[in-house]
């Protein structure tokens, strides 16, 4: 027997029958079996990888199954002709794998646009491998409730729905899980929506691509906030060239002079990104006077739940909205999982008849499998218990947090914040937050320089952004005192 | 007890506990129950309903633990303060839920382009309610590998893969399913092609989007077969005044003067859309021939996995391809299911990265759970073995639709087709095949005119599309049995 064949992994991620199938299918296909030879016998192999027999026979009569294996009388298992017969056509020979192609054509001429070259948040994959990851937008697993989204996949991929979730619904939703944001998630910031009001998209980051693109020409001038989100500025630079930006102050949004001309206004009222600053109600009542003074589209982008650790909530923009102007903008990432790519949009039908036909084209609609998984997942409550659980777990982390700031970093700036997930932070005026962040890493603690942030090209270096939504509140004073030491290093 | 409260039903997806649970969870949410009074006891509950108590017991105490209930001492149950305080904020009271909103703007006219506007095929979603659908694209569930792709995705939401599927991979994509499109997937279309040339989309609509978006401005000249996917047409004549269309003789496109000024070039070569005819090996190099020489760019949608009932399969067209100008994309969609949105496109690197960049501030990426299941599920060789059985059953579905074909509309003209999952047929010059297909949906049998497909205005109205995919073998002569009585009536 080759020992090459198999190796298996006790405590691995799958079951030893699975590591027996995928390790013997992938010989199969990979034509590295003799098919005139019989593979080892079941009680071979498992003495030989030390596993109970049943384990190996089972591995191999799913193989037999699907037509992977033959079992020949008196000689054994063999590898089936069937099985590679239609697997490897014989135009393979034709390819010439290792020749460079596509070297020929000049590709950054070819494209009309060149969104790679866009500078955008860098974000760090193994960010878990960290210890002080004050970093944005993934997941804490502690808080995660696993079992319970394991139990709505469950149920949602059950026989009874099989319909539901396998097919293409074209440009249509699940209307179960419309059901449960326009019940359930909606009435929390106050907005009440008809079911041809709500789109499904994949993430908010879809959304407002998907508006950009239906209300966004070349010339349309379009304002959001400075500091702001950069994908937002990103998409509004791949389209317009007319993109202004509005400072932001205690109260969010300033409703100075550049927002005079605008057509559509992009903001982000809940946490105001990146600053997290709340904007109050006088001053979303201000805006709505504005844009209907104006004339302007408002995006409102409620990229995060809203938290306020202080006060009660405040109401979304898009309840207050009495002239349909508002197109409200929403995430299921970041209390479900970011991966996991559901968002919304509300805005009026008729927008929503277009961006529904669009989306067809893009992407036809988020996997309908999620979306039946999410809808149970908040009907069945697990949604707002999360909620609840987050919301006390943000609270301690963000009075740790602040506590923490003003013992080791005293001399920092913080805008005050009542909610969010994050902490953004005013380092002394040298201070360039991207070397910070770089000398930080090497000590394990990961932050999000502020620089990418801002739009202007003459944009402050001393901001960073804390965030609390993945570190465990036992890691937050010690990695802040680390990252003061830091920052107090002569560079 | 209040009767209305609860209401369960034995038999149906969820189970009795999750039914009771989701009954509660709704009435708490909704403020349905007095919260003064306790709530029925696990005793009264269960009687009333006729279940076990344990049953009502391990629900209960599901919403004890999740904060919806309290238990106070010889009382009862009663709804928790904390459910309902944070799920309602004050600003409710603000909205104005049936004042129609949005009247005030004029959508039509903000909006900068109408995707609504555009015809495309109308799926009918409930076409499992029909006894004969040959109709096009959706899960036949008798062939579909229900237990397998269960049992991936329950390993796929392990506990040690977490972090793979619970993460923003901002513009990244899983590098397992990556690896196995790479290994299993392209070389069964002889494409050789290494990581960074493969792109994981949104289903091959996606990939068919990003790639217009990319490479198509209002004047460029592309070229799209005729008749056609609607889809593309849509997509192309969003962005460009110059789409041209060329004509698809037996061997599919041909290579006419249409291409001569073309900038991108449209085709499906496998089985072309909608006439499912096969592009021979010789019109394959000739195509890539007249690329080179009028230097266009040739998107290659193998939207459908190759099947040919009769020979071997053709090698892709980028298998074939020197220059680097071909842009292959495939899909999932068709093996797996379309509702799981899977695709991907391969082309040269410096594309593949404005493709990624782009497809980040558009969708971010494909949701990271169903990439991981569909790894494991390409990797324990479920993905080869359903092809296998998919060839296998649509053969002798193709085998006797034909058959049945010749003998109940001997009358009608079809191409000479050897694979795919439908036939493309021409009935008598003077039927209507959209009152067809009205008259015909009457009588149980769901067709799609084909008239859709046709970008020129003065387009035929006779043909029609008979897919196989979906539809019993047992029911196809009879379909089309009752088809051919419909054509034959004096309309």
């Amino acid at each position: 027997m080759r020992d090459w064949l198999i190796h298996i992994k006790r405590g691995e991620y799958a079951s030893l029958q699975t590591q027996i199938r995928e390790a013997l299918v992938s010989a199969i296909l990979d034509r590295q079996l003799d098919q005139q030879e019989p593979i080892p016998s079941t009680r071979k192999m498992a003495k030989s990888l030390g596993v109970s027999r049943n384990t190996v026979v089972l591995a191999y009569q799913g193989l037999l199954d699907d037509g992977y294996l033959l079992a020949k009388q008196r000689s054994g298992y063999f590898v089936s002709d069937k099985a590679l017969e239609d697997h490897m056509p014989k135009a393979r020979k034709a390819a010439s794998p290792e020749k460079p192609k596509g070297t020929g054509l000049n590709w950054e001429r070819l494209v009309n646009k060149h969104p790679s070259h866009q500078p955008n948040t860098v974000k760090v994959r193994n960010w878990q491998d960290f210890a002080y990851p004050f970093i944005y937008g993934q997941v804490d697993h502690t808080l995660f409730p696993l079992a319970e989204w394991r139990d709505c996949t469950r149920q949602a991929l059950g026989k009874k729905w099989l319909g539901d979730w396998t097919n293409d619904f074209t440009n249509e939703d699940d209307p179960l899980l419309v059901e449960q944001i326009r019940r359930r998630i909606l009435p929390r910031r106050g907005i009440m929506a008809h079911d041809d009001e709500i789109l499904v998209t994949l993430g908010a980051q879809n959304a407002i691509y998907l508006i950009t693109s239906l209300l966004v020409n070349q010339d349309t001038r379009v304002v959001m906030e400075e500091p702001g989100y950069p994908d937002m500025r990103n998409i509004f630079q791949l389209r317009s060239q007319n993109v202004g930006l509005a400072p932001v102050d205690q109260s969010g949004l300033m409703l100075g002079p550049e927002l005079d001309n605008a057509q559509i206004v992009y903001t982000t009222p809940s946490h105001q990104f990146p600053t997290t600053v709340t904007m109050p109600l006088e001053r979303r009542m201000a805006l709505l006077k504005k844009a209907s003074e104006k004339n302007f589209i408002v995006v409102e982008d409620d990229y995060e739940f809203e938290t306020n650790y202080v006060n009660e909530p405040c109401p979304a923009l898009k309840s207050l909205d009495d002239d349909g102007r508002v197109i409200y903008v929403g995430s299921l990432s970041k209390t479900l999982f970011p991966g996991l790519r559901l968002g919304f949009m509300v805005a009026p039908k008729a927008l929503i008849a277009e961006a529904r036909a669009l989306r067809r084209l893009m992407v036809r609609h988020a996997p309908s499998n999620n979306q039946r998984t999410a809808a149970l997942f908040l009907s069945l409550g697990h949604h707002d218990a999360l909620i609840r659980k987050l919301h006390k777990a943000y609270r301690t982390r963000w009075e740790i947090m602040g506590a923490a700031l003003s013992k080791h970093l005293p001399s920092s700036a913080r805008n005050p914040s009542f909610g969010g997930t994050s902490y953004w932070v005013k380092g002394p005026a040298k201070l360039d937050a991207d070397a910070l962040s770089q000398a930080a890493t090497a000590k394990g603690v990961l932050i999000n320089p502020g620089r990418i942030c801002f739009g202007a090209a003459q944009a402050p270096r001393n901001y960073f952004r804390l965030a609390f939504s993945s570190i465990d509140e036992k890691k937050i004073e010690p990695g802040i005192k680390l990252l003061s030491e830091l920052i107090k290093q002569p560079s």
